[in-house]
């Protein structure tokens, strides 16, 4: 067949979509989230923290290449090519900004420098159920302290913002540990810092005894195990004997932080790295106490590991205690929202100098996921009273309306769609959650009255479908023009 | 001379850089910024628009290929492609992602959909001073109203925006125009809308009036004229009588809104197009008018153009009309700090259907600066009181110090850095802005007390150099331990 000659093809239109991984966030989304940072920086702020707000692009130079939390190079980052042929890329954490910043300002800033942040990070991951390629993390660090009074100090800053936003004392607790005790109890089983290759695979593996278990963390240590898919992944090769005291580590939280110290020092042997690691334990305990933050908000607990390769003293990790129901509605912890630890080589990539820091990020999606699990989040902000337009040659009266309301501090709007189907207008104000609707026809304003619909009550006379109980509270009057605010206020207040 | 055995290089440090153009923001510049945002959100919230916050990167197919102020297609924005080679980019404003949202979520928004945005947006633009390619827009949009009730309402809300952040009423005007007159003046010189290259070169050309004044415009407007470099920029080829007219056009701002009305009506002849811009314009001047916003804070002002093509009707301009000294130190008026106006077409890109929108953006940097101009802006958060470490074994006591301090609600951090040198304290105080140390060695732990020294009386002793004058007020005291937060309550307070 002779083809055709072709056809102009209209221009396709654009495809109104969010790119694959990303997503809005409307009105209470925004205001939620927003109420709940703002009350962690006032935390902050009253523990001397400065707020930092660096761009989102920096050089892949700077960024480093690996991803705090992943282990393969240079991917999972927004990077491109900028017209000097020099890598740019979208940040992926706000630790890598902060190590930037420390070095380039090194001579202006405070030391120690205790900063937070609060903004949108970038991964360039899969996207799955949950998991966007744009999200918040809120940190706060201090760089330039040796000491781990800057880390108790985190441990209580992070119990007061958990406290702040809602979180009541007794559903959460902060775990702490410390990294050189795990080094310590390497040591001893006869891993030393040459063996640098396996003592981070026996951080990987132990980082995943929540979900495997003794048993599974016993064979992952050793010859291996077969996974619920049917695959084997490999063992790290240790002996039983071996695997043994790593795994009694792992669960040496005794009945207090002295009995758990005790059980761990029992397995660091004469390491000399373990023994640094218990007193700073010690030291951590006995700041906090004297703060008063027991037991009840912050434990030692040597079963908190934290994957990070980069973690070098005390790490910690926020659990919230309380239980919700997952999605097969199985009860369960909510689980970790806010985690971090001792770094002290970050800054020295820039400098050559090591720098001590340490620092905390509160996973803001967590957090809000579980505030509102909890029913702890600020009701959404409330919808504005709909001024209808019954006339639209008297749009200055209504709009003379909605003005002396918000002049009054009340949230109100005139409709602004077309007015000629008033339906269309109390359709509007349901949308929007509007209490009260305006209304000022012909005779109204010839009798210089407005009506006022109760848009609240009206929904629950229709929900409960039964006016009787109802009958002393008007759903709709008729007040004076001159009386509009405060017959509004009234109605608002009931 | 035959080559040494190339040597290993040590790897070359990553330079602690932010990249070309952009900045980070500390402390003050942070908190500043989000007060003023936070009191702009506040205004935007009580006349009934809803937060809105989209992600940074968007398709390049739906942000277009057009930034709002270049003519140049798709460069200006940072841009890479994806692992399915699609082009995504970061965005360049915030109305290109709310036409792609009014677009993609039309069937559950309200509408009119109003709502208001606030974030930082990227330009892949030459850097220059104080021209970043990360920088802040604050924006709010009515989508789905035809009615100009919508543009006048975002006129009186940018003024009520401009009050509540700090400029008074009279450092400020709103000046408001009509696209559509502006057409009706080309029609009246015989510019039909098949010569919409030449109505652009006009509307490009009459945006410069502010700089190169009458006879520049004229000569522009004609056969073109040597720009201040002895270049020659080419005419629009404009006889000179339609060259007048269009200049008449730019200075027909009467005395009052009404006789500019009347000299515009002059001016558009028998155009349909013109003399419905100029009813608009009477609509939008009686409906402020009716919410009390005179020409003090809202005139109608024929100069004011707005150079983006994609305006179609009303157009708005704020501007700041206090005098401010420029680099040179010459007086001038500190002038634009937010714009915007109607346009109708974004969200048709997608549906193919015309969707009514009008908005405004405020310039959050501009803004900010003509604050800090008029030493408007709330003095930069307190400085903490620090306490110092004199006895490092003491540290649990210093910090319970510091506890007592934050559960009364006042900021205060204990010295992290090394406190051997207690010099090295003081300078860390006074470069943290402190306004108190407090200081307890051993002599002081034993008596049960603690020193106080009032640091900003001491550096007001030292820049006059004479005790005399605050012999009154101790620069320093001692209290009881269990004073602490009393007496550092009386001296903050003083």
């Amino acid at each position: 067949m002779a083809s055709d000659t072709p056809k102009a093809k209209p221009a396709r239109r654009p495809r109104a979509e969010t790119p694959k991984g990303f997503r809005d966030y409307f009105g209470a989304e925004v205001t939620e989230r927003k109420a709940m940072l703002d009350r962690i920086a006032e935390v902050y702020h009253r523990y001397g923290f400065d707020p930092l707000e660096t761009s989102a692009v920096e050089t892949v130079e700077a960024l480093g290449k690996f991803l705090p939390d992943v282990d393969r190079p240079n991917e999972g980052v927004f990077a491109w090519q900028d017209e000097d042929a020099d890598w740019l890329a979208l940040r992926y954490d706000l630790t890598a900004p902060l190590a930037r910043v420390a070095a380039q300002y090194r001579n202006e800033l405070p030391s120690p420098y205790r900063r937070y942040a609060m903004g949108p990070v970038w991964r360039n991951e899969k996207p799955g159920p949950g998991r966007f390629r744009q999200f918040y993390q809120c940190d706060a660090d201090t760089v330039g302290s040796a000491s781990v009074a800057a880390d108790a100090e985190i441990c209580a800053m992070l119990a007061d913002a958990l406290e702040v936003v809602g979180i009541p004392r007794g559903d959460y607790v902060v775990r702490v540990n410390n990294r050189k005790v795990l080094n310590g109890v390497m040591e001893s089983i006869g891993l030393t810092e040459d063996d640098a290759e396996t003592r981070e695979a026996v951080l990987r593996t132990i980082d995943k005894f929540d979900k495997v278990g003794r048993e599974g963390v016993l064979q992952l240590l050793t010859n291996g195990r077969l996974d619920a898919s049917g695959a084997f992944i490999k063992g790290v090769g240790l002996s039983n004997e071996q695997a043994e005291i790593v795994h009694l580590f792992l669960v040496s939280k005794g009945e207090d932080g002295n009995q758990s110290l005790e059980l761990l020092s029992q397995l660091i042997g004469s390491s000399a790295a373990g023994q640094e690691g218990i007193e700073e334990l010690e030291t951590i305990a006995s700041l906090l106490a004297a703060q008063g933050y027991g037991p009840d908000r912050i434990v030692i607990d040597p079963s908190v590991v934290r994957g990070l390769g980069y973690y070098t003293g005390p790490v910690f990790e926020a659990e919230l205690t309380f239980e919700i129901l997952d999605e097969k509605g199985r009860k369960r912890q909510f689980g970790s929202v806010a985690g971090g630890g001792r770094y002290d080589g970050l800054v020295e990539r820039f400098t050559g100098q090591k720098v001590p820091a340490t620092g905390v990020s509160i996973g803001v999606d967590r957090l809000l996921a579980a505030l509102r699990a909890k029913g702890r989040l600020e009701a959404g902000s409330a919808g504005p009273v709909v001024v209808t337009v019954m006339d639209r040659d008297r749009m200055a009266d209504y709009m003379a309306m909605v003005s002396d309301l918000r002049n009054a501090g009340i949230r109100a709007e005139v409709y602004l769609g077309n007015p000629k189907n008033f339906g269309n207008q109390l359709k509007y104000a349901d949308k929007r959650g509007s209490p009260i609707a305006v209304i000022q026809g012909g005779n109204e304003a010839e009798k210089g009255v407005v009506i006022l619909k109760d848009l609240i009550l009206g929904a629950k006379i229709a929900q409960s479908a039964t006016l009787e109980e109802w009958k002393d509270r008007p759903a709709q009057m008729e007040v004076p023009r001159a009386d509009l605010v405060a017959a509004v206020r009234r109605m608002l207040a009931q």
